[in-house]
């Protein structure tokens, strides 16, 4: 399906994408759901993660503001979602900051099958093993093949890979993607990152057996959407407003002529 | 009191509203409880949650990202509240959705006096122990005979019951109303239900002997506020802005004017 | 260096500024960092606090939504950024409001040398011992000496003291400034005060060895942000968004046409 259909698809299904989360852009994942027409759902005690990863179509993990006990909660769930099969989708956030951050990330590769792992170049290059250094959760630019590390990291892990970053790349499950849309002002407005692992989950809930195709069509609905807000936007502020708002009202023909994948 | 003067009470007398509330849309609480006047605080720690309850005029409690460590806080506050007077809300936000939260709701209610249990349709009749199922924390329509639940629960529970939707009910201590305030766009911004018992708890903070009115109070002046933005708004994003400046600039005259109850 | 020259440092050297913040403003005090032009990280997980304050320019601790186990990481990452040299800033939110508050207010500033202590009035007059009493999160008017209690309480912990309201008075070090910027709208909206101190703390970042200086350009190019928002606003919703608006396109010339520091 295009990327326009799968937008229908989402209102028309309306996915229940769980989440476990970062504190800081909690609300902004939830309302990205929304306004793409899905329905977003936060619970992250150990007693009910597992419960709630079960009845959702796809699970979002963000290890933006993680802890042990987090951890543990998100490793429940992604089992839970592993037996339904129903889409993993991990966003590295802040992957290479700190030890803790590296060991937890591995920790929960192994506890479970992520498939989708997304971040920024140096998030996925730490991820991926590289030697890099990621400055908070802000950085991004490491000067690498990025293309090379997404496919491999992918192969090892049997998964897909999504570096985000001025071009998009998905690569993984024989296939390769570029999507070029987005706009500057995204990089100066906390939790575009997080939305968009949240776009992608919400796409992966009604496309799961094609991942790729998913990512894609999330980030392209995601970031036409933030194209269209920067038009009437006077600064970060009004622009996260906008983007919900033209998240809610995207039109597939505007999905469909301002696309930009390759 | 009329819902008019309710809302110059809260202006007036500023009641303290404490809130042991969920991650997702604590802002929007906190906000909506600044915007008509009062005082919002956010206290969840077990050594001072009930200190906080203490000089509180009301409590809002609100299950949404539930924890154990949580629900024993949420005790000693209500508690507290119960010891001093004040007015204790539930919002049962997502019960049915998960074993856990139907055990964590039961043993709430049971271990404090909660006087007033909000919900959409598919989270009350679930506390009223009705064989319904929710999905997320999103539902809402279950085909069931609302007044009849709402009332039941309120005379088994002692309590004011509020089933928000398109028409709000409003049941218990002898009364019985019908809200017909509110938008459609209320429906699409994540957080509306968590902040209508906040409005709720404002309200019965200043009207502490006449609940279901306060419950309505709030109701309108939440709805009309919110009807008011929806004349401005583009979309979920705007839509939640104007909503806190409406609310803020709320004039007696629109309520009066424009409140719809029976 | 003057206000302008600070923000113009802020925007070239994008300090990290590390917070061990609350649940309610998070996001706010974020986006205000980034707005700012640096680069905002939460990580309050004991396990990497300390690391990622040891990588950072700056931190900011607020007790807004306290724990125990909160207070132990804001004790490491304190540790941690006094052994690097960084400053830390403390938002004493709320303190006075419960005997929790308190204690660890004064067990934190025994376990880490805090740079400079920001608060309303009340708040700060408790945290030197006065007493007055605190209504919340949200009083802020006692009668008082504040100038002598700033500067008595900078002179005892040899920091600086903030003090925010109509007028704030930052004093410590040698030095003792007076901000009249801001606007009435700032007191109508949620996270003001949190993101005043987040303010003071990027500052902090760019201009570690003169933090009285530091603090009165963060507070001057928050107001002056907030002036300017101020004018297109309808309320409180909107104000926020178009604050984080004017705080990103603030322009060098604005602000020295428009600072008020004596």
């Amino acid at each position: 399906m295009d990327n326009a259909s799968l937008l229908s698809a989402v209102r028309e299904k309306q996915p229940l994408v769980h989440h476990l989360t970062n504190w800081v852009t909690i609300y902004d994942c939830a309302q990205l759901v929304k306004s793409f027409g899905a329905s977003p759902v936060m619970a992250h005690a150990a007693e009910e993660a597992a419960d709630m990863a079960s009845i959702a179509s796809a699970l979002v993990l963000n290890i933006g503001t993680l802890t042990t006990d987090f951890m543990e909660s998100m490793k429940l769930a992604a089992r839970a979602a592993n037996a339904k099969g129903a889409p993993v989708v991990l966003d590295a956030c802040g992957a290479g900051a700190t030890p803790f951050r590296d060991r937890m990330v591995a920790a929960l590769l192994d506890a479970a099958r992520i498939d989708i792992i997304k971040g920024n170049a140096s998030e996925i290059a730490r991820v991926a093993g590289e030697q890099v250094k990621t400055k908070g959760v802000d950085a991004g630019s490491v000067e690498a093949d990025l293309a090379g590390i997404a496919g491999a990291l992918a192969a090892a892990r049997d998964c897909v890979v999504v570096i985000t970053g001025k071009e998009d790349i998905v690569a993984g499950r024989g296939a390769r993607y570029v999507v070029k849309n987005g706009h500057e002002l995204m990089s100066r407005v906390v939790g575009t990152g997080c939305m968009a692992a949240s776009a992608i989950g919400t796409f992966a809930g009604v496309c799961p057996d094609d991942l790729p195709r998913a990512a894609v069509a999330g980030l392209v609905c995601f970031e036409v959407a933030a194209e269209l807000a920067a038009r009437d936007a006077t600064g970060p502020g009004t622009f996260r407003e906008l983007l919900f708002d033209r998240a809610a009202s995207l039109a597939g023909r505007d999905v469909a002529a301002m696309q930009k994948v390759s």
